[in-house]
């Protein structure tokens, strides 16, 4: 964890809620939250209304870099199937770090059982993201019905990623497959 | 819940330990689980070594009833085909109940964080059976490599199961055209 002292203490507890709750859960206590981030709780309630409401913030916060890290760039000269395979490339590459426990913006959801709460809305907008981005490319590629490719997609996307944060299998020789069956029985380009 | 005064304490912990983790999550109280069991925490630390212990005690006692839900009966003379589907199809059935969250084999999991927990430990057994029985069906069905045919097989289910839970997608539509994609490109009969 960044514990740079440089840092404010708002980037601080942003910091310790995003790692904190990724490895041990949404149940973390405040004070565990705030003796990471070396912060005071009278700080931390100064600077966030609540608990809840700094989870949703460091989910908030992370968002544009993991969106950034799965898609390809916008103009990439590739084709809608390479581009929606590069997706697939990305979670395989962080489903292999030893610290991989999943998508976060799945667990927080799982976790929290709530979706009004703050953090499962900022989750579901981000999945809903790329829910959109896969819809689009199926869509430039001519698949035979992008809405339910892009469903398809995201039903695998979060399946890989539980089932390799809970070690119960990895992407390896996996992901790649499945996809390009679903793929190619659209009729992707 | 099951408040039947005739049900011993045990059976009234399980029962409160299956229905509140399933509802509030791995993180609920020992006195929130004795308070809904109308048993004392004395009583609950005899028949349980720790709320662990109760936790996968209470995931053990359903696995069976889980699986007899999913599992097509033994010799019901239909193809492999068709008893594969019968697992999505139940899936399905279960995903349309108001207050489904999801796989509890799955969601402890992910919830834990903690592969050697002993409700973890549990989870894992009766996922790797439901993978076990994909996987004879996949082989007896002729699927081109069984092997990869029940990983795909679980992945869906595991997705569809956790994207139904966190209500951000439902089977209806999705889930069977998926798994007909995957049978047909194995070559399933």
């Amino acid at each position: 964890m960044t514990t740079d002292a440089k840092s404010s203490p708002r980037e601080r507890l942003l910091e310790a809620a995003a790692t904190l709750t990724y490895r041990d859960g949404v149940a973390i206590g405040v004070d565990a939250l705030c003796k990471a981030a070396g912060v005071s709780k009278r700080s931390m309630y100064q600077l966030f209304e609540s608990k809840d409401e700094l989870l949703a913030a460091s989910l908030e916060e992370r968002a544009s870099a993991y969106v950034a890290t799965l898609l390809p760039e916008a103009d990439d000269n590739r084709s809608p199937h390479e581009r929606i395979m590069h997706v697939f490339d990305q979670l395989a590459s962080q489903a292999g770090a030893p610290d991989f426990q999943g998508c976060r913006y799945l667990a927080v959801q799982i976790e929290l059982k709530d979706q009004s709460h703050p953090a499962s809305r900022v989750a579901r907008q981000v999945k809903a993201n790329l829910t959109g981005f896969l819809r689009a490319e199926a869509e430039q590629g001519g698949a035979s019905d992008p809405d339910l490719l892009a469903r398809q997609l995201m039903l695998v996307f979060d399946g890989a990623s539980a089932r390799a944060g809970i070690k119960a299998d990895t992407p390896t020789g996996l992901l790649e497959p499945t996809v390009a069956v679903l793929l190619d029985a659209a009729g992707m380009r």
